[in-house]
């Protein structure tokens, strides 16, 4: 059973950094009711990875990627918000993406698919509220790269998204992250099953992806939490292979890798991930305290973790002032989970409060 | 002109996981005068990729290692100390390594070099100062990997180094430095040019050991460098394929895979790399503080960086604290320096006066 909906984007779509999709589409999900007014809608953006499937529902059980946050009486109410959650254009869950048909060669787009910027995936968003009937959003929720393409989506339509719910995110990437995706980009196009992007089906890249998806669970969890969780154990079954895994952290990078795999197309990894290292918020306005004025935020909630190495703190520091500094009301918490950027997927009791408490008293 | 020796280890000579070598060498500098009591000597071991030429001199004037650090009147003062480093067996810079030629085949080791532990490292160094006709150490210095080695050496031969000067090391990996280690080691490993560590000597495998270099880097320095350094600066000339590199800071990772790939034996790497992930000082008597009193250390000078994301400044607290519960006078610096681990490369400003005082205090 699948809860996906879809929307045909106009066609030709015109991108932002100058190409053209014809017959694109997105994938979304929905839950809860909109109101009569069409007030009480939450969109929510996501990270690099996910799909729209962020929660369950009637029409697909199946548990979603923050489960945890989003149904009746959870932090994100579904019995009180109206809530969407689209899949990035360019991803590969539903929405057109790298992997998909190129209508005008009948193949896969592969390195054909253009050039792709955040400000792509925030602009295409926009039409799904559109053909909702949504003109105004009641709160707009970005975690990750979710909330990079929040803050390009509310700088693009000032006034639409008043209310921002910003998690673990950033205004541009900081050459930290960049070197990290870089060497994650590099590992992927050396990888000889790449073939120029040209991999088939039955032989992605998988080594070279699997060598990205471990750096990045590198980056996105925290050096203490491993050093509670794993400490020095080894495995029971180590790898007799020369050089193999035998440490308990190795076989946790596995078991993530293993599941990534073959479950996210590593084109549409390569453009997603460059869309993020070329996002910077300064582009719109001149700087980022600029360009966080423009987008008309009267009240956002912003929050950050001190283990987060990949959005540091200080990042999330810099949208809280930026969007005061523009006339907001804004909360922000740097909060002392020890599971890094992925905190929020993991964290829930420091997580949902505040989520919950901005987005009821909206 | 080299002012390499070359010191010839027992054979056979015995490795500490069991394995044994036939015909093995190290190589190894000095610099200064040994005195007449045999008295002032200060041994250096090496990080990861260094060799023994940490210093130039007469019998060879290029530039060293630590040249700001080693020479008449610096912080490692060769007119009042007798100097020496050793490359690190295993390594690949005159030492025995996987790159060397077995002499049981006449062909190089590769995978057939025998399991190399840090303590391997540590005891053929030994041999070294008894060659020399040194009984006692005046200090014993080690930065990175040269600073566990150190610390295998100080508990493996218990009074012979009394003055310990640690820097930027840990008494074990911590999980987060071991996955780093362990992605790098497989991107090196997936390249198919390793061909299970047969790769012929004008075929290595450059793309897996360029990544793992990069990664390297990400994790010698730190984001707060990288962030005043390059920001979001773009390259004047980037790199028109797809995908790659356009930021500064994709170019400085590539021009340092380029200095370090070519000049290093790779399945030297893997060996190294994996002998500082099984190195556990704890070993040596059951806890890291038991095997910190073990040495018999009198004096210790233990220097970190606040920087640090792979020997985080908490492990030096913990080195530190160790050797004091061991009796030791000890003085700690937890220095503010900016350029992460590899801080004691190039923040000479910071690290030099305390190492001189140190050893000019002996």
């Amino acid at each position: 059973m699948s809860a996906t909906r879809y929307l045909d984007l106009p066609s030709p779509y015109s991108l932002y950094r100058g190409g053209q999709l014809h017959g694109a589409r997105l994938a979304y999900e929905t839950w809860g009711e909109l109101d009569a007014g069409h007030g009480n809608a939450v969109l929510i953006l996501t990270g690099l990875s996910p799909g729209a499937h962020a929660a369950s529902s009637a029409a697909d059980p199946s548990q979603g990627w923050w489960e945890a946050m989003i149904g009746p009486g959870k932090a994100i109410d579904t019995s009180r918000h109206f809530v969407v959650c689209v899949n990035s254009l360019g991803s590969c869950k539903g929405s057109t993406g790298a992997a998909s048909i190129n209508p005008a060669t009948g193949q896969p787009y592969r390195l054909d698919f253009p050039e792709l910027a955040l400000e792509d995936v925030a602009l295409s968003a926009r039409h799904v509220l559109d053909a909702l009937g949504i003109r105004r959003l009641r709160a707009l929720v970005g975690p990750s790269m979710g909330g990079m393409t929040a803050l390009a989506f509310a700088v693009l339509h000032p006034g639409l998204a008043p209310n921002l719910a910003l998690i673990s995110t950033a205004p541009h990437s900081l050459p930290f992250a960049t070197a990290i995706r870089s060497v994650q980009r590099e590992a992927i196009r050396h990888d000889p099953a790449w073939k120029n992007g040209n991999y088939s089906a039955d032989a992605w890249p998988e080594n070279g992806f699997r060598i990205a998806r471990k750096l990045g669970m590198v980056t996105y969890r925290s050096p203490q939490e491993w050093r509670s969780r794993f400490g020095r154990k080894r495995m029971h079954d180590p790898d007799p292979r020369p050089f193999e895994r035998e440490f308990e952290v190795e076989a946790y990078l596995d078991a993530h890798a293993d599941r990534f795999v073959g479950s996210f197309d590593p084109n549409s990894y390569l453009y997603l991930s460059r869309a993020m290292d070329w996002f910077d918020l300064a582009d719109h306005g001149g700087a980022v305290d600029i360009a966080l004025a423009r987008t008309q935020a009267r009240r956002a909630l912003v929050i950050g973790v001190t283990t987060d190495i990949l959005f540091p703190i200080e990042q999330q520091r810099e949208i809280a002032e930026g969007l005061r500094g523009g006339g907001a009301v804004v909360e922000y918490h740097a909060l002392p989970s020890i599971q890094g950027h992925d905190s929020f997927l993991v964290d829930f009791e420091r997580f949902a409060p505040p989520v919950a408490d901005f987005l009821n008293s909206l």
